[in-house]
């Protein structure tokens, strides 16, 4: 799909990859009622995640896409990423209580529309790429970047409110190192089995009557759905296309 | 549908819930560039709302909605959820006039969103749940809730504007009892025929030139749309669902 | 589509007629994070949008789209459009400009959006209608307006970045008179083939790599989908709902 969108618009598959990158600061502005423009202010990062996208896309046969096919490269970049990752979801929550004095739900909400916000938008994404999925969408089947997000907006929350007795450097550093070393290793075994499995399964039937079985399943089904950069893709191009957005997400 | 949801996904559940309570704030606050978190800002009310959805989905047995579905409690529930409606319409004309001086149009359109929020953005409501109706929305297809709010603001800004001479709370009681006696009455005799079907055929065929005939037959086809707490539901767990969100709507 | 609809549901007939009018002004407002309905504060405008839109689709007998079907009526009326396009394209830059000093991004993205509104969220606009097209947009297949509107807002930003060694003045006239001759050039001669088509083949082929045949082909295919008051429809409803949104603009 990305490929033929590049070839028939490239105005549309650049709208594309930037809302994808900068999504998060998008959904978090509107959230707010900041302009959602401002993320095109900061020339350095859009010129950075334009050139990638550039290279990605239009490069001749392909050589910036088999660069990074390499996998020790890929690793790095996909743990840059989640490094940002940190960073963006305290920025939210500094921002929203900016706005809103001690109120954790705001809090949460923004710091997780500016660490997932990419995911969180995708349906409108994919508007723009002429693609429309309504029966599905990030609430309904969360993908696993978008569930660990959630609970790191919760974790930095509670540290923001002082209920939880660790400084926020401590925090940051355990998070992040969590997160990395949980990407890597779902990009070395390849598997899509989220660490949060059992936990989900035991708090859904604890608290919402959900019959065990019924939840695995579905664990299995989110397995083919999850995290481009993990499964085993055979097609190039797709693989190409989520190597750039990694990379252009590592620019912000 | 609902149940499905629920049992599948409890994050979008919740939010859909959230929207349709809280629809008329956040879509208010969007039309006037202000946050559309604030009302998350609020604890109470997401408290009190989020216990009523956990009891309706959750209850085990569905005890929750076997209690609501005593016809005497249903009609005071109702009853109090259009009390409601008319303190968030005149809110909403207030809020407005504080933005922009005298401009009727923006007041007339701010407190309809205010007042009938949760419907005008059912289409995206919905597509939370992974639904997607393009083909019909609530202007296309008014109900009667939406048509009464509309006419609500309507007079609540002539009101404000001295054009119409009544006092506030003459006006508001007035309203009020209408909007309580027609609810009550919709609900008891389980008819859906809206009071203004005759007015609205007259000014149609008046100003719009509508032939008279297809006016009725779109009557007779909103019938069934209508607001699901008239029609006589067979399904228990719809029934369940739209007693969830009136009751929900209550803690506003 | 468009007379079905006003013949069912004058309010939503009246919407999307009024998102086609003021789209520019509501779209750049959502991006500055200003209230979106700001332009119902100005009464005036629209109640000359809405006397148009009024006897556009309820005249007895057709007759205020017969004058506009005389054929120098319709050159004045979209002669006059265009000039208004210049005026809201600065507008916008200015606007954007107070808001972002020197964001050249943000000055080119808000121009276009003022004076490319209504193109750019035409399918928000259909989904009032109750009509969804996913699989197409104007950004997938521009139409001509919307991309003589980018080059437009481009020219005016590096004019006022002051890199275009051109006083403001004349830019406008000469980007206006470029305007209302290539609109009128294309209304009479009926042909819908951009200006542009051959500069943006070549731009195409060299950034892009694009195959030049398949580029000359999607220049075809775009024809039949180009601004509707282009081609020679031979619906006369459409050819009037055309006519309405057309004359309504001037009134902007």
């Amino acid at each position: 799909g990305a490929v033929e969108v590049s070839v028939r618009s490239p105005v549309a598959c650049w709208f594309s990859a930037m809302l994808h990158c900068f999504g998060g600061s998008v959904l978090s502005s509107l959230m707010l009622a900041e302009p959602p423009v401002a993320f095109l202010a900061n020339g350095t990062n859009i010129l950075l995640a334009s050139s990638v996208w550039y290279l990605v896309f239009y490069c001749p046969q392909d050589r910036f896409c088999q660069c990074f096919a390499f996998l020790p490269l890929r690793l790095l970049v996909a743990g840059m990423k989640e490094v940002t990752r940190t960073w963006k979801i305290t920025a939210g929550i500094a921002h929203a209580n900016g706005h809103f004095k001690d109120a954790w739900l705001v809090m949460v909400a923004v710091g997780w529309a500016r660490g997932a916000g990419g995911g969180l938008i995708s349906n409108f994404e994919q508007l723009v790429r002429g693609v429309w999925k309504p029966e599905t969408n990030e609430l309904l089947k969360m993908s696993y970047p978008v569930k660990v997000t959630l609970i790191g907006a919760v974790l930095f929350t509670l540290q923001h409110s002082q209920y939880l007795p660790i400084a926020r450097y401590n925090l940051m550093f355990l998070y992040t190192v969590f997160l990395v070393v949980s990407k890597v290793t779902m990009m070395l075994t390849r598997s899509a089995t989220s660490p949060f499995a059992p936990i989900e399964a035991a708090l859904g039937s604890m608290f919402f009557g959900l019959p065990k079985t019924p939840s695995k399943v579905k664990g299995e089904g989110a397995t083919s759905s999850n995290d481009s950069s993990v499964s085993d893709r055979s097609s190039s191009e797709q693989h190409c296309d989520s190597t750039k957005k990694r990379e252009a997400k590592k620019t912000e």
